[in-house]
């Protein structure tokens, strides 16, 4: 006979306190994982994100929630981590072509290489990251070629990949258009009030909505037909 | 006309003040490079090597030097980063099969991923690292397999990558024994007392002399007939 209720696997979760990782987290609760959450406090200048990520894991009940610090202003680069201004009210062609000023030098490297670290040390072999192909196409490192070629490397670097126990790394919203996403996360129930995108928001934690985040988030509730809930700087 | 005196290129040392690692910064030196040393300082049991980093720094005329904070305590699952009793004593047949408890989850695959965004920032196309394929067969992260493929990676994850300026990783310690290592290291004008490879000293900074790293150490001046100069508990 077997359990009617066989112990849950464990995943990681890599979450940022945008919509985008929010959504993923509810994806991987969905589809049974218990869920252990990471989040980077790495020196972003929107530190907003961090509370966003604590209030996120605790509505969509992560098992655990780790916040990791790293000082990425030690090597600056992006107007993320150093002293560059972030660009405002880009056209659709400009926020689509090329790299932008935000790209944070090897960010989901980085990212990626501590999650399968904590994995690990876990013993999950499942690890969530909610990158994407669609809006954010000038990222080199949200495409799939770079996630792939991240997974065998991981195996190549771990004890667990060694021995037969490699890391998967899901990536359910590589393909999905922003509209996509938000009506997705919203039938999976995120409260995406909880959430933070914007880049350079005011003191009291607002969206600037002028930054390529808030316009791709302000356009994709439009899309998806989904109120917005966003509080911006008016 | 040629120029006789270019300008030296950038190169990303990773350094952590053990022996392997000052010898690959005075290696990439005496190949020409202008060297940016990187130290870790990632909840390590032996912290004295971050006092031995900045000595060799110092002492291997780098035009730099980033001490990077994380804390890999966080995850833990390592007798270097989490409260687990190092081995000591271990004959050479235990020390040369199966993954030891020192080994630290992902470790190289952080580290390099790190560099690699340091590297991009100074848009320097070259890391080194002192990587050794002989005394630490049991490290999956020492491999060269790893290493090939992370260099591919970091190709598909950094702007550099993308846009033709690829990352080159420099293991010149990757097939040598450590007897070879340090009369390399001799020969090329590094003070091995500067250095420290215990993983469990005493609070005066003393080597252990029974954990691996110091067992390896020893045996390795020993074998090379070069004074070994460090420091042990009595």
């Amino acid at each position: 006979m077997t359990d009617p209720h066989p112990p849950k696997r464990s995943a990681v979760i890599l979450l940022s306190g945008g919509l985008d990782s929010a959504t993923t987290l509810a994806i991987a609760r969905s589809e049974g994982f218990l869920c252990h959450a990471l989040t980077f406090d790495y020196g972003q200048r929107h530190r907003q994100e961090l509370d966003a990520a604590k209030r996120v894991a605790r509505h969509l009940g992560a098992a655990s929630h780790v916040v990791e610090r790293l000082d990425l202003r030690l090597f600056g680069g992006s107007a993320l981590t150093a002293d560059i201004a972030v660009p405002k009210d880009r056209d659709d062609f400009a926020m689509t072509h090329g790299i932008p000023i935000t790209y944070v030098p090897a960010r989901n490297l980085i990212f990626l290489s501590l999650a399968a670290a904590f994995a690990e040390v876990l013993r999950a072999q499942d690890l969530f990251i909610g990158v994407n192909a669609v809006d954010y196409s000038g990222y080199p490192d949200c495409r799939p070629e770079f996630i792939r070629s991240f997974e065998r490397t991981a195996r190549l670097a771990t004890k667990a990949g060694v021995e037969g126990s490699p890391l998967r790394i899901h990536t359910p919203l590589m393909e999905l258009p922003k509209p996509e996403i938000i009506r997705l996360g919203s039938a999976l129930g995120v409260d995406f009030s909880l959430t933070h995108s914007c880049y350079d928001p005011d003191p009291a934690g607002r969206a600037c909505g002028r930054c390529d985040s808030c316009l791709i988030r302000r356009n994709g509730f439009r899309d998806a037909g989904v109120a917005d809930p966003t509080s911006r700087v008016p």
